[in-house]
């Protein structure tokens, strides 16, 4: 199988999902390599990079893409494999931007206190041990830590002509934050456009859950991911399988509304999958799932909801698609 | 060291934190081994005992307790270590209860729709394959899960004089419902009144986070604890320490604000831990925090931050009592 | 009609709603004229009196009773006229309390920001003009505001053994901060214990609606309250009728589950009230109720529900009680 | 001062802010006579006429505009002055659309529960007694209630290229089904792009505060509106005057969040007018702010803050140019 290659110049990133042309247009079954900019478009470089300075809120998560998959219709689940997601810089950079992340009054969470201080990290990369390091800025305190990337963002253009800041996650996926979104993870979303219209962005290199700060280590990265295409499967809201795990994403406010959204659909989707009766599949659900928060900073919260693969009968999704993407990309 | 043995009579049960009169008194660094009888006080023991019928909200979770604790006072931190959770019978109950759960509206999301249908699930335990068995009740379905002993409900009683039924989680511990209280951890609560006046109940043979359907695989348990005392170490929200993690429990509504506690405290924790500035403190926690949901149903969400320790230097926290509790625990 | 006066001393006073032995005993149809410290105990006398120094968050609203209303058993509405509301002294008190009120992050919606300036505004009463004066802090701004006294606490003991902090708006009512809760108004609580044991307290001499600070014109007052029994007739949550108004109160967080709450109580009321089909009652209130939010401050949000009597066809409530306390008020 | 007549055939009816284009251009200064159709685009016309079967969620409140205002630049702020709102049908619809509004579960606050009856209810209109009549579905009931026109939609594009549908209430205005957009109020909008390009709509015959079954009394409207623009005077949140109130309007989720907006608006405004310290503003709204909430039911939830112009000294705003714009009004 190809891999086509695509790096957006400067003026050709999107800061939404839905309202821009697309950068390609590819067929079902293909394999794309992209790279994509961090969250600030590679504003902050060094320490002394403050955010209120050099990044606006409006503008933040360029997006790569959006890419036109030829015979998606709404109703479809498009379908997008993560083969490898691989640091394109040597450094990631995280930052507390005023007003911004989940330990500070914000622009919807509104109170007269004082901004906390505008400050940023940056980590580095050290390929050899796959790490990068925390620095603290107010001792001496070095920290290395796992790399472990992921994307932010991955969406499609949403339902009814809206365009949705690259901010934002929701039912057409965008700014979800879930580590889950990493290499080996296949993430079906819901097409509501012709062509699906996805892109990808946001870039981490690693994030805790929650990504309390409102940013996680930023970086640049390449991502190889192989698209396919389920004509009539859209699900609701998105879901996400990988070897071991069923996982559903729900993004709303408050945050019990993100998860009731994730849970019912995890509930639908064992009832399904097991032709099991929905009661029965929410007696079950409430006994397995695992419920690890995405993020609670982002224009909507989002929260996952998966349960083990080993804890349940073998099962197949979306006609096994998961397995045979696992396959092809072994092939690459 | 000896093990003090305590199982109540039903009219010991006490449904409270608060407002009761000690059941024993103990030194610190006791063990003791205590029954506790499962959520609905052993009332739905087949599929044909209804929840409308045979459990009144008021009155679940019933506690096994409270035990005062000589030279608890108002300041001190709690610790009570999990040595053992034991079930004590050989089946689980769950139930969906009506108007309760997180898949229904309930007395405070409320709605005008109709209850889901009022069903209990029985779980039969295999001690030998350390399971329980899911049995749907609308299809022959059957499926074995492992038996992941916690306790719903760990608490001391509250401050300024209030009473609060045990199936409100909040500062005080109580029904956090957190998987996390399994054998092993070490929990830490503040101290309210003199004696600490601490409870346990509302043992789970296992159950998924979130607790979605408002109830656990319900069961009597066996629970080995060692209590000791922290003179002056009162956290302002429960810390559990296991041997892989910092834990910190948030509990309130919406469930944003219990993860702004949680995430708060651990922040405040990490920073106390390693000599971090705040800002530091933040930064890190927001890169290698995961946040398990633990509970959405209660009168209370229960929202659980922590750290892997693995990630961090080494760290002792309240004088390494949870490494000398993990000793003592093996000599009993 | 014979009117009982009670002022407590202060160390009768009352920090919680249950967990308090009676002050009095009376029947039903008792007069009452009650005096009740402010919010603060009167603690804040001078703006240089600052809360942080003379106020404890577990101890403020110090209510005036509880009395035992004889003949009160579970399932009872409580009847509470509010006959005439005084201002008891000739000044009243406001403060920003750190970390506490709706401008501000809490214990609750924590954040790490700092505190904004703990500040203290003492209004002068001028009882020719019925005024009170708001003096700035920061300015020579003055501004003479109407006096408009309102108890925002009044509430039952709580059910299922619970005691709660007088800071707590709860289906017992409690400290709602309804600024309809003044002279002419008729409380409807339900009964949970045996003589009910209701107090008031937290006089505000005036209040806009949310308490956007979390401190209203804080002062003592002299209330006088006729008290009733409907025997089986407990609301399942506060209800107040005016002359003007059928209105309900729900307390809880998010203040969307408040509003819910106050809401579906109008919809059931007003069915009742009218014979209508529970469809066709939510359909009427969706066009005819008014959605005054009374706290967005305290342990838990209250929002009231409400509905002018002149939009809707003569009805009684409680077998026509306000109307025949209005009638006794006026021979008092 | 001419009047610019203007009304959208079916295929001219606009679904979004953003994201059209201008249906007008026009100069500030201009008046305009506006026909919008009702939210359902006249489709219930019966109580046979079923929302499942006829109403589409991506598609209602169908949006007269936008018009393009000549000279509008981001951050402006345009001034719409409701001159009159006139029915322009005999009769008004409303409806419980499954799984919308507040009384049920809904696609965000899920639930696993059925759906309300799908229900329709028709408002006959008696434009001698200016009153629309309730008729209940379920029994012979029948409630003449006062029209009062307001309009559930007014908007202008959103920032940063966004395009949200017409059910949406935020920062640019939109569906924030506020009552008191009705005659005689001038509302000032945040331009966010050129010509800011606002647009009208959904208007209601009367609704309740919290708009509660989803659905107002919904009719199609004649509304007459003078256009200004204030350069360089963008709000951050809409604002609301009219003869009698300084009103802000904050909309997100949770309901607390729009009340902090929308309260922090306030203050700063107040502060602004009379020239108040910050904390000074904040104390005097605490004491003085109405807040009627406006709808519990939409994307977000809407909340009015407001204080009487009664209780502050005089004050102008905007330079005056509400009184202004009721001069010109009286002349059209």
């Amino acid at each position: 199988m190809d891999v086509l290659e695509y790096t957006p110049t400067r003026d050709q990133y999107v800061y939404t999902f839905g309202g821009a042309v697309p950068a390609l247009r590819i067929k079902p079954g293909t394999a794309l390599r992209l790279w994509s900019d961090d969250a600030f478009g590679g504003a902050l470089r060094s320490v002394e990079d403050l955010s209120s300075a050099k990044v606006d809120l409006r503008f933040v998560n360029p997006q790569t893409g959006p890419f036109y998959v030829e015979g998606a219709q709404a109703g479809d689940a498009l379908v997008l494999h993560m083969v490898a997601l691989e640091p394109a810089r040597d450094w990631g950079a995280s930052a507390t931007i005023p007003f911004f992340g989940g330990m500070t009054s914000t622009d919807r969470t509104v109170s007269l206190q004082s901004a906390l201080p505008d400050t940023t990290w940056i980590y580095e990369l050290d390929r050899a041990r796959n790490t990068v390091a925390f620095a603290a800025r107010h001792s001496d305190h070095r920290i290395e830590l796992p790399v472990e990337p992921m994307l932010g963002t991955v969406g499609v253009a949403p339902a009814g002509n809206e365009v949705r800041s690259s901010l934002v996650p929701e039912r057409f996926g965008g700014n979800m934050d879930a580590p889950q979104v990493r290499a080996g993870a296949t993430v079906f979303l819901g097409v509501n456009v012709e062509g699906a219209m996805f892109s990808i962005g946001d870039g981490h290199y690693r994030q805790g859950e929650g990504e309390a700060c409102g940013t996680a280590v930023e970086g640049a990265m390449t991502s190889t991911v192989i698209v396919e295409l389920v004509k009539g499967g859209a699900p609701a809201w998105p879901r996400i399988e990988d070897d071991s795990h069923w996982m559903t994403v729900g993004s709303s406010r408050p945050m019990e509304d993100s998860w009731r959204i994730g849970n019912a659909e995890l509930v639908h989707w064992v009832a399904e999958l097991y032709g099991l009766h929905t009661m029965d599949a929410y007696q079950l659900v409430s006994q397995v799932a695992q419920v690890p928060v995405a993020n609670v900073v982002d224009a909507n919260y989002s929260v996952v909801v998966k349960v083990a693969k080993a804890l349940l009968p073998p099962a197949e999704a979306f006609d096994g698609i998961h397995a045979d993407l696992r396959s092809r990309a072994r092939l690459l």
